[in-house]
């Protein structure tokens, strides 16, 4: 059968591709053709593959092959939050538009595919009337604080209306902060949750912005990857309705993170990071969950990671596995 | 200043329209321009008034009339949930298409408009995980099982999104089902709450499609009105938060409301309604809120219809003061 992963070439759309081809089939049935699309062209080893084909430019001019039927589909492109605060029709195109051209196309194409969106646990926030609980659950009234995060909102239900629909058999799984992302820090507020840990390990010192007991739901990219796979495979009915569920995410304080960080790399790699407060980060940082719970994904069998220890020792596994490291593992002793 | 009413030409509208060239005024600024758009023109009395400038035509038109600096906007127009259900396609373009118009030309005018949309109790709905409580709250996870609902609930969070960065201040208020409805039954599935009413007033025999134990939150046209119009006049504090808030329903069953037209219009008139139970309609009905409370429109002074006899007292009213009265009033017994 044919899948589409879109942001197919992207950090987690990569990794998601060279897991289907690995497995190579979905509830049993064979994946014979594997659809990346992307702005950019995905790494040679997805090239590679017999079962690939690559569709580069942006969503709204693929019209016509979102419509040339898709037995399943992985809906992974997005422009990133920090992106969609400073260019608010940027958000509105690749979060919005670009979703609903997906939909119109798998509508039209008429086969009714699977289709897994990757929503966010930025759909959650405080808002006057309701403020946060101290773990954001699948059923917390979502009220997101950034345009990212109402896009994604918007999908969810756009999402849930075709399905109801008969167009698409959707779900959407709202992913945790995704950490330790490999490459350079980029423009999200997030983004220190990783470069506090991949920074010392290459040597490099790191600011963390935020206070030590700050307490975030983070996930490991390949336990992300599992939890997308398992909501693709699972029956509407095993999913418990049509809203999004929550992926499992490890609840964490800033603090744990380093003691784990210590307790894999050493004193000296962990010394590598200091605390210098950026109000602007700590700011948004404070509107966002504190921890998150995941009932609905648990009962597909999906386990949140088993410590913050076990997330660095995956990103280390892969950082030596990988063919174009992003950056030499300093200082590190060894594990 | 200039206001907007989009949808000013239909029930819910004119009556708007009317309210506001008496009042005059909103937050004590004199109202000098009224503008109406609608697909249709507005009854004479309102094209008769000084202040009133009529636009006709699809809102996916008039990106230049919204732009042009209006200082506040009632957001009416919508397709009803009936015919979304019907045409998938005119219910994204009329209810989500349309309000992205409006809310891109608020934005482009730059004076950062007041702006009210007009939401609905159709956001909610039960979802296998997430059954309906008797009340649906403010803060009730929406859930919504129709086009309508979704796409009303889409532009609620689109709104919140366009409030928070600061190009609009705009507020989303959740009617009730608003009863009694003059004029002819439409395709809506909620048509005969005004139905069993108006039909038999005007001696005609209805059908009651649904059990009398049924309950639904159900709202005059003119406290319906009156919510609109203090959701414009609250400052955002007053609001208690940027989500979508519910308007004061009256709920009640359907046994409750026959007994009301009893006592207004004598057991004759009530006999001319008969129980014939649609399944088709009965099982919509059974997906909506049995009961609504309003905790936030309380605060703002909102209060629910006193009872379902003064709800049909204000319907009698109005069709005596109508100069082009929908139907004679036949059989009531003085009161």
């Amino acid at each position: 059968m044919k899948i589409l992963i879109t942001g197919g070439a992207g950090f987690l759309g990569a990794r998601l591709a060279r897991e289907l081809l690995k497995k190579g089939q979905l509830n049993g049935r064979a994946i014979t053709e594997l659809c990346i699309a992307d702005l950019s062209p995905p790494a040679a080893d997805l090239c590679a593959d017999a079962r690939v084909r690559v569709h580069t430019g942006p969503m709204l001019n693929q019209s016509e092959l979102f419509a040339s039927g898709f037995d399943g589909v992985f809906h992974l492109a997005s422009a990133v939050s920090g992106e969609c605060e400073l260019d608010f029709d940027l958000g509105l195109r690749s979060n919005l538009d670009s979703t609903r051209a997906l939909l119109e196309g798998l509508r039209k194409a008429g086969n009714v595919p699977h289709l897994v969106f990757a929503s966010s646990v930025a759909v959650f926030g405080p808002d006057a009337s309701n403020p946060l609980p101290d773990r954001v659950a699948d059923n917390t009234l979502p009220s997101p604080q950034t345009s990212y995060g109402t896009h994604k909102l918007m999908c969810e239900y756009l999402i849930a209306d075709y399905t109801r629909k008969g167009f698409v058999d959707g779900r959407s799984a709202r992913l945790m902060t995704v950490t330790v992302r490999p490459g350079q820090p980029n423009g999200a507020a997030s983004s220190f949750f990783s470069g506090i840990i991949r920074e010392p390990l290459a040597g490099v010192a790191a600011v963390c912005p935020v206070d030590a007991n700050v307490s975030h739901p983070v996930s490991s990219p390949a336990t992300t990857i599992r939890g997308l796979i398992a909501v693709y495979e699972a029956s509407q009915q095993a999913l418990g309705g049509r809203l999004a569920l929550n992926l499992p995410g490890l609840n964490v304080r800033v603090s744990e993170m380093l003691q784990a960080l210590q307790d894999v790399a050493g004193a000296q790699v962990r010394q590598l990071v200091r605390f210098e407060r950026d109000e602007r980060i700590a700011g948004i940082v404070a509107n966002w969950p504190r921890g998150a719970s995941a009932d609905r994904a648990r009962t597909l069998g999906l386990q949140s990671d088993e410590s913050f220890k076990s997330i660095i020792e995956q990103y280390i596994a892969d950082c030596l596995l990988s063919v174009d490291p992003v950056g030499p593992l300093k200082g590190l002793t060894p594990y």
